[in-house]
């Protein structure tokens, strides 16, 4: 079995916040094995999981202080400009706090930034080059 | 098209050092698009894209400053114990930095951390429960 990405884990202050967050914001619905110590999303073949920050930070034995930015950015794909701006204004709707307004990019493509209640940076940008499958994968 | 996770972009320093770094350590080969200025990982349905710390935090109009935990976790599923080892020595020998050493977790599976030349956090992790499909993908 190659390695390769399976999960990516967020750490939250909150998990009560950040699962309406996600839930109103994105319409994400959490899964099965979600609880009130753990939360669950499902995104093609990989999931999304948020787990308390210091608890995150106490499993991988690192201290759980952070500042500043993650230095990691999350990409949502969408096959219009204007799927951008929907998704991207119903997220700021809802609590999420704006970075980049929707913009034109220098590679031809459209995109925004948004941050989620605990800084998590998020991108919602559309190329001409992509393209999708009925699950929303990126074709490669 | 429902909004999905789909790259998941890791800011480095060196595009360089981490480019071999993880093409060392964990066998990944740049896709196609991959330049001097950023490099692309196929898994499965999403990107996973490193890009020079500096310039993705421009991109998302944040300070690039960070010190401590990234707050994200990126996990490796493997189908056993053994593969668990393989990953991380062959990682650690290529100059991962070790988090925590091989070890029994408390919810029934086996894993470990290291962290990549930027402080990136990767767990490698087996799980009695989870299945797999031929792309390595969780079944869900």
């Amino acid at each position: 079995m190659k390695p390769r990405l399976n999960i990516v884990t967020l750490g939250v202050k909150s998990l009560q916040i950040s699962r309406d967050f996600y839930k109103k914001a994105l319409g994400w619905e959490p899964a099965a094995g979600s609880d009130e110590n753990i939360v669950f999303f499902h995104h093609g073949g990989i999931v999304l999981a948020l787990y308390p920050l210091d608890k995150l930070a106490e499993d991988a034995e690192v201290p759980p202080e952070r500042s500043g930015f993650s230095g990691v950015t999350l990409a949502i794909n969408q096959d219009s400009k204007d799927a951008v701006e929907t998704v991207f204004n119903k997220a700021v709707e809802n609590g999420a706090k704006v970075l980049v307004e929707p913009r034109e990019t220098l590679w031809g493509g459209y995109d925004a930034y948004f941050a989620d209640p605990d800084g998590h940076s998020w991108e919602i940008t559309w190329a001409p080059f992509w393209e999708y499958d009925e699950q929303g994968s990126l074709k490669m």
